[in-house]
């Protein structure tokens, strides 16, 4: 969620008034991230703090996904090994699916008392990988047998590389782990967040979706308006997180010699989600909340089409009903 | 060294007086092994123990070239990063190289704390990833923010995806811990180990090596015979380790489509290094001590020809001359 809901500590302005604005209008928000190190239960906590109108069936996590995904794929005696953080496991385990123990967690100092000490349950049916601040070399050894059985699933989170910084650090993600564990497998992992389309087939039956009628909203390229395509859902950049302006107008350069290029082109694309809210408000589709203090932000002089730009001007559709006159939202990290 | 000298404790029967015999016939044995865990002062306890008669000289493994490395690229005040065994950290400073002490390896449970008690000393030059068996995600945090000032050395020691295992377990190798340091720093890193040809360019100068004379003998297709063409120079496969007959008549289909596939074609095979002390032996080249256990054994009804078979014929070469009659050999794992 970051990046479009919040940044660090704090919401991005504007964001939760339009969650509120969008849900009092009758549109479902569905709220879909790759991020895997909190349960739903800790997200709803964060959301709830932040001022956010959100119901815990809303959110889907790259944790829950792994739930979802384990739910129906193991047998009901099976367990599951996660190189993961304690909200993935919980998440996991919300689902009544069980996480196989950890080894203890000592260092070892020579292969041959690893592998000595070394046990697979034969009751693991799955390995997750994702984030991990705890990844160690022991836990590496344990997947990577653990995988050699075929038919043991093998769940990713998300291949993201890099965690978003805010102080200037690289911080790896969940993407740099699992590269160790397919060079040791050579296997293919089922990648279940963005862009894999994965969470898709869950959230449109769930909510009964309509395709014509839904927009993904987010801030990165790679993933978000990739996922947007991958589902064939149209897609809405906000410029307040991963992907700049250049990266898009880089893509559209790209795509005339390369038309592949096309999948990672959003329709539309907004300075933040807060650009939503203003928008109804100034068309008068919505009257906000007193408090709503960016509605309420008539100093700034910027009109709709500075912020709200369709990318292909379309005969009779303006960028305003191309954002807002839709049933579903789908906003995102 | 596995698989050509020894397997687990023990020698490989017949190695250790195949390597008596060339030595006393003005044979120079270069030893070059990817295995990093060991100093060059442990292996030559093992070489010791098995039997081998070795000089410590001779002996490169990819801590040696660590050490060579470094030893010539960094600053004098400037030290490294290592990823990797004591052995390894050992064999670096033995090059006169100092090592960066590493970090509070306690458990941190949040990204926050992880990256606000990360200090990187300036004074770092260069990040060496090996075979560790302690690596954990902070040490790939420190690699991958020390890696981020593009005039750090980024070395790796060997790209093998697993480690050689007696009891079947999958022991994940360097080649899995780099990936995940490559992906987050989206760095190339110089390999030092084989098949890449490093090691050559100080071995040919110190020994004074002729390629003409030089034989490379090792066990794997992929890092050894690879690591002789590389250098250009003959190479015998072993067949007491990673690759076996059908690998080799595999690659000699795939030539027919992929002339590429030359590169992985050893001159000759063996059955395993003891096979070359019989050869001499036998014909009459070397009077073996009379204590050789593999010299004596007159039981075995084989012939040269069943052993050792060049794969191209060349007229006026009889095998046991491609083989034997080279100043150098170089055996390795």
């Amino acid at each position: 969620m970051l990046s479009v809901l919040w940044r660090g500590e704090d919401a991005i302005p504007g964001s939760p008034e339009t969650v509120r604005m969008l849900r009092a209008m009758g549109k479902q928000p569905v709220f879909l991230t790759n991020y895997s190190i909190l349960s739903r239960k800790e997200l709803m906590e964060k959301f709830t703090h932040l001022g956010y109108d959100v119901r815990e069936e809303e959110i889907y996590s790259s944790a829950t996904l792994a739930g979802l995904y384990l739910q129906s794929h193991l047998q009901t005696d099976e367990t599951v090994f996660v190189l993961g953080s304690q909200g993935l496991h919980d998440e996991i385990e919300s689902f009544g699916v069980k996480v196989a123990p950890l080894d203890s967690e000592d260092h070892v100092f020579d292969i041959q008392s690893l592998t000595e000490t070394l046990k697979i349950d034969p009751k693991i049916g799955a390995v997750v990988v994702a984030f991990d601040i705890n990844f160690n070399y022991r836990k590496l050894l344990r997947a990577a047998n653990i995988l050699s059985k075929e038919s043991t699933h093998f769940l990713v989170t998300n291949e993201d590389p890099r965690l978003p910084s805010n102080d200037g650090w690289i911080v790896p993600d969940c993407g740099c782990l699992i590269e160790a564990v397919i060079k040791a497998t050579k296997r293919t992992p089922t990648v279940l967040g963005k862009p894999n389309k994965f969470a898709w087939d869950f959230i449109s039956k769930r909510f009964h979706v309509n395709p014509e009628r839904t927009i993904m909203i987010g801030d990165s390229l790679n993933t978000d308006i990739l996922f947007g395509y991958n589902c064939g859902i149209r897609r809405s950049l906000v410029l307040s997180g991963i992907s700049s302006y250049a990266d898009v107008t880089n893509r559209i350069d790209e795509v005339k010699h390369h038309p592949n290029a096309e999948k990672w082109i959003p329709n539309y694309y907004i300075q933040s989600l807060g650009t939503i809210a203003k928008c109804l408000w100034r068309l008068g589709l919505y009257e906000p909340d007193p408090d709503g203090d960016v509605c309420s932000d008539s100093a700034s002089d910027e009109t709709i089409e500075d912020r709200v730009d369709p990318w292909v001007s379309q005969p009779g559709t303006s960028p305003a009903n191309g954002i807002c006159h839709r049933k579903e939202v789908i906003t995102t990290v």
